[in-house]
Parts: structure tokens; C-alpha cells; sequence
């Protein structure tokens, strides 16, 4: 679950693919230049698995790309690559520790995609990878496989280059980022001897800009839910008993619309409570990054006209505004034609984006109860909990933060910016409380690279130069 | 469609079949009692035909029972029996007209059925006729297949028994009464000469309660559409685009919510205004009716309480004032697990049934401009309308609807009582409109027999006792 918001306007031609040679001293570039064949074709096997975590039918796919990454750990000399099966999708382990005194990093990433569908919206099938122009398409190529894959051939190039790692690394790749992540939860708070870091990388956001190195320093939290709601027992003829049969998808719009005003104020008591304001620092250093809002919201976004709270800028809304979606409603009779029905049930998948210092139980607790004072006569309301991950914030001013950032400006050419994510990255939070250790969000995605939508796309040069800046960023850390 | 509402107590065993033989002087009940293996035998041939006229796969269906339909009228002894083929499913025509100077009845029914769907809740296979104890359970047994056949047996016994019929009649079956009927009305409306007659009978109503003769005074109209609502023109990521995307989902909802109030009452402008109430002495003989409203609402309905305009008695928000309902609705993941996705769509089935004096056209036109001015920032909502018909009320002191319920009074034993329906017969407007004909209910359908839904029956006793009620009828118009 890539998290960026971001955008601008391309300045240069990235096919040029221009690399600052100058800045980056001791990385063998040539290695990395030399092996981008065979990069792109083990990125296209990876993503060839349909690793979709959140269909059941996908299990034997899950397995497949869970091995296909410890044996390409294992290939690129890291040790005890393993697969840790527990309760849901296996974890892939494997570390590399011969740097004593030198800091350790745990390096995250996410084997596990999204679904594809809507398919009959893809160019080219989501899981048969497929370059066009300097774009490789394919459900995960952003989210998280091309990502996840960076810090694998980062850290492949210079064992494969200088026999050793400028830093100690121990790779934590998940299988069920998508669904909650919840089983690398338990595992991460219950083996903190085995992942003591002193931070942590985490390889699955974006650029703000295209170019613009970018690390972000706040996600939203999430909780994601199933509202179902139940009227008569049976479907009923809609002429025989309308003016007295309850509607359960009457009822889901009005407890829906009760939910939320039309101004996007969410009307649930004390939600907002716990929300932290951004600094007036960074209200300014956000209003400063390179933005386009209608370039942003007609091409990228595709709408007519942005929505939400008309008092909060846009990006605020984005980053440090909680918000409620609903993202699937089903119920009734929706085939061709027309049925005269009123049905026994409908139900809503709905989330809420939660912002610091909000806390996941508090608010799915909130939201139970404003949608039981919010149901309607005749019918019953039941949410369903899916899945919860707190909100979070790094300092900025963090040693490995300031370092990543410093790595990134040398390898790009430009000043590295701050942003925060309207997106949930769970196991951000679970470092931070089950380690102790701050996350350091580097992203290689683009504004533009469809996530979690069709014709997910990674642009292939930030797939090489990622590459490249994480080996840069290793090696600075290790000086 | 059949159109009833009404309920009550079963008071005496049905299994008894009791047939006042004393009151039915003319009719040969021998021969209709020792054809009643036949009777059902054809009925479950009729039933096996999955003729759902909604759903364009079944189009070869629909013409093997328009054939079937045939096929028997010619048998029964009917002449001029044809399909009629024009743009959609092909009408059924009969006549028998050898009874000059007696009055001429145009016999109506629909061989056509709903969808079956959802097909797990089916105790057996929906097209497979399965007899349980006094019923035949099969989509269409009720609505409308088992009543239209009761015409056609009723007849044929009359023409076998006594070599002609004591009236003249034409039948016109339809096949696209649950989708419409809109080809029938373009054919009635070109063909009045042929069709002329001096009242209508339609067979696809119910009893208020079992035993109790009934005939239907008044039918809803009805306006059906399909709301479609767009954001942007791709889905997008919550957590990316959360805060200032436009959510089709919530927007419908926001739409819904602002049509209709949580009482049920229309939030359309201009829409009450041509509604006419019903009379004192209507409303006084509705509260005579037999009606236990516990077992109507948690044994029939299913529901845990009745909604709709609390200062409205039941009968009459069901008779007598329009509604406005949610069929379905679909839009983005509903799938398994979690998707965060804003989707670019959402689809929802809505109608409005429609009370005299209401119009269809100007309800449409007044749904469209309040969804008009319902609809969101950020989002385009479009009304498709699928079909329409208009209310109707027929005057009961009309001679044909007297003799009517003179007949069922007769054969039942009991007072008929006159009622209205909530559901729509739009044939019914047409027969007004084009033949300046009454319309004359006559229903054999129960309260419980699960119309347009799961394990739809048909009581087994009410068809061969209706069999013998419509050749009373037509012996009592041709005296």
C-alpha cells in the first residue's frame, strides 16, 4: 500500500535517465548499469505472481512469491533466508550482520498485491508484465514488488561488488500488507531480539515530484470495515409491500449520509478529538512543494472538481485530515433490466483514515456507536472490523531520516522534501512501539503509477536509480 | 406482477378444498374435478419453461412458452390462435367469438416470469415444479403462469363440456409483463378494432386473505430507472486521494437520503400534488378488512417492524401513496477481504410507484430534476428510465366488475370484498386508455406465495378452485 501524495509537472526528460556520476563516489555504478536486464527480468518473474492477498484463492500464488524472494535473498548472499510461517501469509527473513559496530537496518517491503479488478480496464493483463515506453505495467509493479525488489539488488550490488555491506541489514518482507498486515505484527512484537535495528527502511512510497527526492514523515492510520445491514428476512415485491417493508439500502444510504455531511465533516462524536494540527512549519514548507491543482485534480485524478472540507488546504486534507470512504456497496437486484425488489440486505465495505494522535480502537468504537444511533427504524446495522492500523509521524530530525534524505539529494541533485502520506503503512507504528525504532520511508513510485487501480505502472528509470540510492544510502550510513 | 396486499388467518383447513356445490348450478364440476391431474400436468410443463424476460439470454424461453401458450389455446378449442411478433417477446392471440349478441371479454395474462435469483435460498430448483403438500413451489407459479392458465382451462372446459362458450372472448398473453410490457401497449393502442371488447379480465392478483374472494380496484403505477453516479474517470486510492476525491458511492447515497426522508415521505417536489385520496367509505371498509398486523409484519414480511408515513393507516401507505424504492445498488470492491479503493462509479435500481391521479411522464421529469438538484459536488448522476405505467382505479360499480364479484361471492361461498394493490398492472391503464374498457381482477394468488422471490407457490387448491370460478363468471355474464 504505496502512500504518496504528490505531484508537479515533469521539467525533464526522463528517458535521459541522467545519473549526478559526480556525487555518487562509491557505489560501482557500472555493476548496476551493467545488470539492468537482468534487474527488469527478475522484477517481470516477480511480478508475474498473482500474489493477491485478500482472495483466498491466491494461497498457493502467495507461497510462490514468498519464495521467490528468500531464494533471491539467498542468491544475493544475505543468510538465514527463510520463510516464517505462522498463523496467515509466510514472512520472508534474511540478514546480513558481519559490520560490527556499524548500524543495523531492517528493510521492509511487501511481496502481496492488491486485487486486479476492474479487469476490463487493463491495457495488458495485470500479471503479464509489460513495458511500454520506460513504464513497466503490472498489478504491483509500484505497490509494493518493484519497491521491495530495489532494496533486494541494492543490497545484492554491493555484496556482489565489495564481498560485504557497508551496514548490518536484516530483510522483513511481508505477505499480507494489503489485508492489515496483522500476522507481522504478532511476529515483530514477539522477536525484538532477533529484529533489534536501529532503524528501519521501508521501500513502498512515491515521489512528490517526479525527481524530487522525497521522504515522508507521516501516514494516516486506517480502519476498514463491513457494515451490514439487515431489513425483513427475505426479499420482498417491492409493489406488494412498499410504503411499509424496511430497505436495507434506504437504510445504508441514510446511515451512510449521517455519517458524513456533504462538506466531508465527519459526524461522528469526538472523532476529531485526538487530531493534531500540522506545525505552521510544516503548513508552510507544504505549501511551498511543487503542485498543480488542476493538473492534479482533471489529469491525474481524473474528476471534475476536488471535494472535502472547504476550510482545510488541499494538502492537509490529504495528509493530516482523518477521513470516510466507502469503497464497495453491494445489495439487491443490479443485473439488466429491472426486479422489483426489496431486499433482505445490503452491505458497505467503509474506512476511516485516521490522522496523530488518533487511536484505531477508540475511533472503530466511535463509529459502532455513531452507526447505531444512526440506523434507521425496521432494519439492523451490524460493522464488521477488517482490519486497523494506527496513524503515525516521524521526526524529521532523525540521524537515519537526515542521512536518507542527505543519500537521496546526492544521488538526485536536488534538495530532498518532507511530505507526510494520506496513506497506512501498519507496520510503521509497530516498529515504532514493538522496536523502538524510527521508520525511514524512502519511495521510488510516481504520482501517476495507478495503485490499486488498473494499469498499475513503475517507471523503470526510478526502478534503476532506486536501485542505485539505496546502495548510495547504505554506504553513507556505514561511513 | 401480481399486485396484492392483503392478509389475515388461515380459519379453516384448506387441505379440505370445500366447494359449495349448491351455489354452482351450470358448470359441469365433474368434469373440472376429474381433470385436475391434467390440469396440473400442464401447469408444470408451463412452469418448467425458465422464461425470464429480463434477462436476454432467456429469449429462446420466452418463445418455447409463448408456443406452449399457444399450443393449448389452439387445443382448448379456440380459433385464430397466433403468436403476434413485433420488436419484443412475442404476444399470445385467441378468440372465440361465436356468441353474437353476448358480451365480449378480452382474457389477459403474462407467460413471462422474474429472475430467479438469489437461487441458494430455492428449497428446489426454480424451474423445476415441485409439489409440497397443497402447493407447487416454481418461479412464475403464482405471477403469473398458474392464474393465466387458469383462464385458459377455465375456458377449455366450458368449450369441451358444452361445445361453446356462454360469452365471446380473446385472450392476449403477454410475455414482457415483468420488464414493461411496453410492446403490448403499442400493439393494444394499433389495434382497437380487433381487440374490441366490453371489459378486460386479468388473472394476476391475490385473495386479501385465504378464502376470501377479492377483487382489485386500484393498481400503483409505476416509474423505473437506473441512477448512475461518476467521479473521476478511473478508481482511486483512499488513502492517496481521500479528503478530496469525489465518492460516487457516498454520493448516491447523499442522493438517496435527499429524496426520501426517514418517514417515508417523498422529498420530490410537486410529487404529492395530484394524489387523491381515498374515500371515507374506502377507508372505512379497508379498516374492516381481516388483517392481524404482527403476523403480516414478523410471519409474512419477516420484518422485526413496519416503516413508512407513520400518520398514514398500513393499507392506505400501501394502496394509496406512491413510494419511492432502492432495488439495488452496486458499486466498487465488494469482494472478498479489503480494497481501498474510491471507485469511479456506482449503479442503483430505483422506482417510485405512483398513485392516481399521479403521471408517469411528469413523476420522472420531477425525479430527475430533484436528483438533479441532489446530486453532489464532484460527481455527474444520470436517470435511466427502464419502463413506466400509469396508476389506475376502476369504478366498482362497474356491471362486468359486479358480476364479477357476484361469481366469486357464488363459488366461495363469502362476500367479496373490494381492494386496492400496491403493485403495478400497467396493461391495465392501457385497456382504459386504448378500448375504453374496464378491467376486471380477479386473483388466486395468496398472501404468502412469495412473488419475485425465493420459493414463489402457487396454492394448489385456489388454482382448480379458480379454474371453476372463471367459468362461473363467464356462465353468470352470459345469462
Amino acid at each position: 500500500m504505496s502512500c504518496w501524495i504528490r505531484r508537479g509537472r515533469v521539467e525533464r526528460d526522463e528517458r535521459q535517465l541522467p545519473v549526478d556520476r559526480d556525487t555518487v563516489e562509491t557505489t560501482d555504478m557500472n555493476y548496476y548499469e551493467q545488470n539492468r536486464q537482468t534487474f527488469l527480468e527478475g522484477l517481470q518473474t516477480f511480478l508475474r505472481i498473482p500474489s493477491i492477498s485478500t482472495l483466498s484463492e491466491h494461497k498457493p500464488d502467495i507461497r510462490r512469491a514468498a519464495e521467490f524472494v528468500r531464494n533471491e535473498l539467498s542468491a544475493a548472499g544475505l543468510v538465514h533466508a527463510e520463510l516464517i510461517e505462522g498463523e496467515g501469509n509466510p514472512l520472508v527473513y534474511a540478514e546480513w550482520t558481519g559490520a560490527p559496530g556499524k548500524p543495523t537496518l531492517l528493510l521492509y517491503g511487501h511481496y502481496d498485491v492488491q486485487p486486479p479488478d476492474p479487469l476490463d480496464e487493463w491495457k495488458s493483463p495485470p500479471f503479464e508484465p509489460t513495458v511500454r515506453g520506460n513504464d513497466i505495467f503490472a498489478r504491483g509493479s509500484s505497490d509494493d514488488k518493484g519497491q521491495t525488489y530495489i532494496l533486494v539488488k541494492a543490497v545484492e550490488g554491493l555484496l556482489k561488488t565489495k564481498g560485504r555491506l557497508p551496514v548490518n541489514v536484516k530483510f522483513l518482507i511481508e505477505g499480507e500488507e494489503e489485508t492489515g498486515g496483522e500476522h507481522i505484527e504478532a511476529y515483530v512484537s514477539s522477536r525484538p531480539a532477533r529484529l533489534k535495528s536501529d532503524a528501519a527502511v521501508i521501500c513502498d512510497t512515491e515521489m512528490f515530484a517526479p525527481e524530487l527526492p522525497t521522504i515522508c514523515v507521516g501516514l494516516r492510520g486506517i480502519v476498514y470495515a463491513e457494515l451490514h445491514v439487515e431489513g425483513a428476512n427475505h426479499d420482498l415485491h417491492s409493489g406488494i409491500y412498499g410504503g411499509a417493508a424496511p430497505n436495507p439500502m434506504q437504510a445504508m444510504a441514510e446511515i451512510l449520509t449521517a455519517l458524513k455531511d456533504r462538506n466531508g465533516h465527519i459526524q461522528i462524536p469526538g472523532f476529531y478529538d485526538r487530531v493534531v494540527p500540522p506545525s505552521a512549519k510544516e503548513r508552510e514548507a507544504w505549501a511551498r512543494l511543487p503542485f498543480d491543482e488542476a493538473e492534479y485534480t482533471h489529469k491525474e485524478m481524473g474528476a471534475k472538481e476536488l471535494v472535502g472540507e472547504p476550510e482545510i488546504p488541499l494538502l492537509e486534507r490529504l495528509w493530516a485530515r482523518p477521513t470516510l470512504e466507502v469503497h464497495g456497496i453491494r445489495g439487491g437486484f443490479t443485473g439488466e433490466g429491472a426486479k422489483t425488489v426489496i431486499p433482505a440486505r445490503a452491505m458497505a465495505k467503509i474506512s476511516t483514515r485516521l490522522v496523530a494522535d488518533q487511536r484505531p480502537d477508540e475511533s472503530a468504537a466511535q463509529l459502532k456507536e455513531a452507526i447505531r444511533r444512526a440506523t434507521p427504524k425496521g432494519v439492523t446495522a451490524e460493522l464488521k472490523l477488517i482490519h486497523s492500523a494506527a496513524p503515525s509521524l516521524v521526526n524529521p530530525d532523525n540521524p537515519f531520516v537526515r542521512a536518507a534524505a542527505d543519500a537521496m539529494t546526492e544521488v538526485f541533485g536536488k534538495q530532498t522534501v518532507y511530505i507526510r502520506s494520506g496513506g497506512s503503512i501498519p507496520i510503521v507504528g509497530c516498529f515504532d512501539q514493538c522496536l523502538g525504532i524510527p521508520s525511514v520511508m524512502l519511495g521510488f513510485g510516481l504520482p501517476d503509477d495507478n495503485l490499486h487501480a488498473p494499469n498499475e505502472k513503475f517507471h523503470l528509470p526510478n526502478f534503476y536509480r532506486g536501485i542505485e540510492a539505496v546502495a548510495h544510502y547504505l554506504e553513507t550510513l556505514g561511513r
